[in-house]
């Protein structure tokens, strides 16, 4: 979630191929997948080459999935062959990008941010998706493997849906919205975060709390950055031309704007509640905090001024006759009774405790 | 009010029909209400087949009223019979949908949440509904019984008001002012909530009573989101077309815009009000426990420097005149009533009480 | 200054008409006042059938006002007689309304909320106006006795201004404005409870400022209400089209507007300064209470070491020599004298008074 | 910088003629200043009746400025020869107007608000300067003497700059222009009260420095009111029409309005540190206090146990075979020295100072 | 970082040029590099008049570079023979610009804000740069040595990237370009400053911890000031007429405006986290505060009953039976034994500690 151009990129030619990532330099895996209603193949590929006479030889849909950014060359050899602009070729190697969409003359290019909760730890991991949609090809540029995509892939396979049915825009849309929703898991495990903080905080207080929704309110933060030029990308999808993302999909893509800003206003409403709980917390960290000083206060009160008449006839005066009375100790152990009775008594009255 | 797209449907094809509430798996129940300004007829049916034929024969204006969405076959039966899209029949049974109006070729869809204030408890239920408006057919999809629409449901048995002398259009205005009359209800509950806050605030501090403004300002958070949509609604309500809705009822449903208007100020203006109260919490709370501190550590003050004196002469010291003195005992008594006097009048003076 | 649709409310069919005020049921009472540039006459009814016959005759400028919403059989005789819309007489009656215009075919209706800043107590009692405007007839329908016109009435009386050279789109605007004028005393008022405040706070610390600034602010925020639709509404006035309101009012309804944004930006910084009052109250209450504390906490550290010294010197061993020495009590004593000056110098140098 | 239409207003006529201000009632004082691009010349008047027979006669640029707005017949007597709307006179003798401009059939109305800080104090002086331009007839009201004009008027005499070789137009831009100009001088004054502020915060923390942040508050936000609606002046005055404006001038005031923007902006981030002065100022006062009850607290904690030894040795048991011990008194010393050596050890390895 | 207009500015004639800023008065240098796809040329000057002759005689691309404002007749006379407009002059003479682009009749004019951060300190020093961009002839206006452009020159220098291949509105483009990428540079050392102060508050409590976040604060307002009217910049650099700005550039362009928008989420962000940041430290503070304050409390509370209790046994009563039993001080030292366990478990068993 780091918001750098990252250093050696400063200074360079505009339309630099540069890898920004952390993905480790490991070999680039091409996936093809050309389908039709009525049947479909899947191909791997390791080398460039091999890939670009596939694709110049098929005719119908196909989808090419990219694991691996860090091959520069070969990315750059694949889409110098399908005619994309540099500043295109650099946003897809450049993963600190926004989500976006652009419409060039004749391609569409698309920015999403893939967030895959993490099952053991709470954290949530984040990948950058290209897409480029140019006529029946769609190619899809990812960093890592593993993907969200995995249920889309069944329903090629399995020709449940209309993927089979319809065309790579249809494909582009599905997987869009399989990114979109895996927000929602997303969310619903923030939602359990802080349900759970809420919980420990109703009941009793605990030590770090407030660093864990610090935590919290960070992701939440982060995530909103990622969220929130979504919305925007699925309402230019909405607008993109027919001959590129067919009108029959409105509908879907309409469908999936509403998805946006339902993950959006609960992402909101998560930041509301993240600050409430702040305040919940500060309240009830200060509200122990007094009742323990006045507790351990008004036992101080108490004794200090039985200690103070202990101390007078603790003096050594040679003349004090209340010392030489035979019931003089008792008589004041009884007025040491008494006082802190009336001073309860007191406190009581004033609701002190 | 929870945000999240339950786990389930993560990955499945849009359009995948699964109903996402929690109600229980009983019976569906089909009520047919179908009315014209001379008579009007209520017919329940358990089945949708029977149903499918009572409406394919109807030709004046039928309401439909289904209660319960686990049977998805019977509603996804129903729809298709209707002709209604795959996407809107998913979204009938999700329920957790944001309110909005969907205008398509030959049918409006419009989804609402119904807020119903639980008598007993100060909680809220919601429920999902969803109408939809197809020529001279309307109908309303509800989770479970019981609803809000009793007093338009007597206006039709009972012929009052315009709702018999009018279309089907109108009696969905008149069942979406009703959804909206209720939230006076819920606003009225919230004021009432706030009110006693406030006093119980005014009068003296009580230890739970942030929780409780916590609690407040959740439902109104919550009530915010289901209401801010609506506004959207019925501002799109009245420009659909004429043919779906007719010219005639822009003033009625301008003048529910005013309603929806006034429910979303007072919200903000609730909104307002929570957060001026834990101000005032905060700071009672801090005054509270100010005050005692203060009389606690005015009372030591005193008592300190008595104590002190009080050790003096308790000190062992062969040669120390004062002790021999004999009226020196009574001397020193006298002191250590004057050492308290002379502190409290310098406390007042600076006003410390 | 409440929020809610009366309970009773709740699912009547739209345009019923019930008085939703706190108005006793007192008679109602018309006011009939007939102008022209030339003369002018007014005329009491208590009877809707004179009134309506006595309009029926006029054809000049009519003002008719309304005193008294709880005889709703007669208001409605008159709207009908005036073939106003159900909904109109609906909000006429229904004090709850938001300040707003609307324009029907062949009348406006305009209603605002009437500030009167009651003389004895620093309350404001709100009252709302709705104003019919058809033709040459201007009807005013108020709940109570008492409201802000009577200057507008003596000009109409005494022929001075414009009002009895023009029209009663002349008079609407002119009432309006009496009304915005009004709210500027308003204004004045809690300016001047601010200040008070204010000075108070920079003098010395009142213990129940907070609950009177919570008071100001919650004034504010429900004036704030009341005040942001009005602009609106001004806005609009300026729009309508010119058979109903003369367009050689503009200039005039112009002026009114300015008026308008300065109550608001009044009521803004008003927000704004009772926000930093309690920002100024909080620290000043805080500061006080450290003062306190730590010139406390001071007594109580100089006299703890001197207790101790004393406290060595009353313990019983037998063998202390210091005990024996002629000027062992004396010595001890100028100890004692120097502890306090030391451990001032030190708090002095730090800087702890 | 009050915000209220003075009580005697309230309900009189509109476009009644009232001088609002506080200016003292002394003599009305004309300047005339007529000048071409080879010639100028400048008269006093004391009487209206002069100038106007002299306006009569001018046939070039003339710029009449008055001071004093008290003799309200004679404004009212100028401006009906010149024939100037009774409502804009009212706006020119109501001096708690917001700066507009108002573009009538053929003069325009500009209202701005002239701030002049004063020199001695750091409090800053506002007066309300009206213009109006008809023709080339410029004529600017003031409520006192001295102005923020001298280099304009220097300008004019020693026929610098562009002044003397252009119309009334252009005076009136270098009027604006000269006030906007004060506005700079006045955010000066300002980031250096804030700035002083700042430097005594870091260094050392002072008793009223927060009175002191409330005051520089309260005068920003009094200036953001002055202002804001001057950049929506100078924005209308780019759009008045060329007859009035001539369109040379439009450079210059493009110009205008990007320092306008920059006061704003200033005063904002102003704004923006205040807030976070006093944040640092209650963080600070805060942490100063807690550093002395920390230490007084320690040096109280050291004490009490060894208080309650000396207690323990002062007991007057007969069998106490320490007190018999020809050492004892030395070894409870040595021991009364280790206890606080190892409690400020403890102390330290918790870092506690 | 400062917002006056200085002090000698005001009350001048509009156009006056004066240099404001703090440049010392050095000799101003002239760089003319003039270039074309096959061949640069690269020439200083120390003399206007040499410059002005250079470039009468040039016909191809030139950039001249200006360091140095301080000689504003050299600057004057240059202006004056490329026919700038006098308000031009001024405004890059006046350094204290807001960022803005000025489309003229012949040449464009566009500010921008240099931010260099200084590798010792963590200051970042701001430096304001203007170009003129008149037909092939692009000249920028720096204050003093020293820029961010040396990787756009040397890719003039080695024709690397387009800028040798296309004209100066390309030029133009990649110097702005340059300038946003530097902002990256300040963006990542803001980001390790935050990030550093997190470490330090997470890991434990540091003194001056929030003077510093206060001067990371001050950093991003100053920096956000500087960023926001970029993005409007660049979108109007976007819109500019394509003589002016070449229509190829279109796409360099809006890819820089994601970049801008990059930044400028990052802000914000780095503004969300500096807020979350002081929350954070506050309540770090206040909660290691109360920890001292508690186990200070609690060693006090202990001690104080043990001494009141030796107290007891300290008067000099002559019939006090227990100080006659053998083992009386031995059954009362068990006694004062008991008593703070008893209290450490009350202690405990209340989770006080």
């Amino acid at each position: 979630m780091s918001d750098k151009k990252s250093r050696q990129k400063v200074g360079l030619v505009p339309g630099s191929l540069i890898y920004t990532g952390t993905g480790d330099r490991r070999e680039i895996l091409f996936t093809a997948i050309s389908y039709s209603s009525t049947s479909f193949e899947v191909k791997n590929f390791n080398n460039v080459t091999e890939l670009i006479g596939y694709v110049e030889k098929s005719n119908g849909n196909v989808w090419i999935n990219i694991d691996g950014l860090s091959d520069v060359d070969s990315i750059e050899r694949l889409c110098n062959f399908l005619e994309i602009h540099k500043l295109t070729i650099e946003d897809i190697l450049n993963v600190n990008q926004r989500p976006k969409l652009e419409q060039q003359e004749d391609y569409i290019h698309l920015v999403m941010k893939m967030l895959i909760p993490n099952q053991e730890s709470s954290r949530i991991e984040v990948e950058q998706v290209s897409f480029i949609l140019k006529g029946r090809l769609l190619i899809s540029f990812q960093e890592k493997n593993g993907d969200v995509f995995e249920h889309v892939r069944k329903r090629i396979y399995e020709n449940t849906g209309y993927v089979r049915k319809m065309n790579t825009d249809y494909l582009l849309y599905s997987l869009v919205d399989a990114i979109v929703d895996y927000y929602f898991l997303v969310l619903e495990k923030t939602g359990e975060r802080l349900d759970e903080v809420e919980n420990r905080l109703l009941s009793s207080h605990s030590q770090n709390i407030l660093a864990e929704i610090h935590m919290i309110r960070k992701d939440i933060v982060a995530f909103r950055r990622f969220i929130y030029p979504v919305r925007e990308v699925v309402s230019q999808l909405e607008r993109v031309e027919d001959e590129k993302i067919s009108s029959d999909l409105k509908l879907f893509i309409r469908d999936l704007y509403d998805h946006t800003i339902r993950v959006i206003e609960a992402t909101e409403s998560f930041r509301d509640t993240s600050a409430s709980l702040i305040d919940l917390y500060m309240n009830n960290a200060s509200n122990k905090m007094n009742q323990i000083m006045k507790t351990l206060t008004i036992i101080s009160t108490i004794f200090i001024p039985l200690t103070f008449i202990a101390g007078i006839y603790g003096m050594n005066f040679e003349n004090m006759p209340e010392l030489k009375m035979k019931s003089g100790y008792f008589i004041i152990l009884g007025v040491m009774a008494v006082v802190p009775i009336v001073m309860i008594a007191f406190f009581k009255r004033k609701k002190w405790f």
